[in-house]
């Protein structure tokens, strides 16, 4: 069985991070699927998906610190030469985070840990309207 | 058809690299699945999976160093003085890294590379038991 | 419905960026899914596989110059002694950023923005020839 659904949501820019767990919860009971993957994947080349413990320390400080080090904002990036834009980093660091991540779903759960939250990580240096795609294959 | 397998290990934390190609080869024939795909998804916040080459210099030297620098320990995280612990670095390196990979499975193998093993990185500060959940969808 | 195809190209080394977008889209339509997933995976331990706008300052300059910052060539790797070779930075930046990425698949299109192109980075200091699997399961 395979059912698509879409998450859409407003984000802020610059490193925001954004809980999704709740709405991948209700998306999996709306494709009533109980066993099986769901396969998150956000459209876009400036944003990214992961997992982490969801606390203000990390959320609004530490995530932000560790990309800021790992890709700079206006390092003198070739990307904004070519369009005459800002946000170069924001695409390395989507890049280097990824799209995409894939949870099982074991009993109509999702295998997370307790401090373990699905996370999208909007990168760009702007407010955006993302879409993200909740693939489920399973029974 | 969908199997779900559980692997569970020990680890010793700080940038333990640990080989879980055998164990994932042994749940793959546990399932019975000869073409598909295995996602891996490790519970928790503080490790993560990737591939790598299983040689001592990266597995014992090379791979700790790149975390060090990429997110040293005691680097002032607020996470650490959110819960007074000292594992900020920890949840940063298991972000950026991620809790899953996906391996198709071809003809009933792991379409791995000769020098290419799946491995689970300990990023927690202390050893752990860890629960890494392996997810087989094909035939 | 599961349909393994293979995409077999040659690379450069050095941090080439190989645009992969079209090929998947053929293999795509030769494995005749419409709803599902494909799981691409890059066989060997030298080189990873994400998501990017596939624009000349990004894939010819600054994707290069991020992965030097992060993993430099020549910083001493113990991988080097053990093998007498020169690729320990290619090994540390293809841990890092992975091996595989999966794609929705919805009415016979993949799920990427219109900037947004599947790209597969080759970490090796010389000419490869890669494999990438792309195993397709849907209906």
């Amino acid at each position: 069985m395979i059912k698509t659904q879409q998450i859409r949501i407003n984000t802020k820019g610059s490193c925001e991070v954004v809980n999704l767990t709740e709405q991948v919860l209700s998306a999996m009971t709306g494709a009533g699927i109980s066993d099986g993957i769901v396969t998150l994947f956000v459209v876009g080349s400036t944003a990214g998906i992961t997992t982490t413990e969801y606390e203000p320390g990390l959320v609004n400080h530490d995530i932000a610190d560790l990309f800021d080090k790992i890709a700079p904002s206006g390092a003198g990036y070739r990307h904004e030469q070519t369009w005459n834009d800002d946000n170069g980093h924001s695409h390395l660091r989507a890049s280097l985070l990824g799209p995409c991540l894939t949870v099982p779903i074991i009993g109509g759960e999702l295998s997370l840990g307790t401090w373990q939250q699905i996370v999208l990580i909007e990168f760009d240096t702007r407010p955006r309207t993302r879409t993200i795609i909740c693939q489920f294959i399973g029974q």
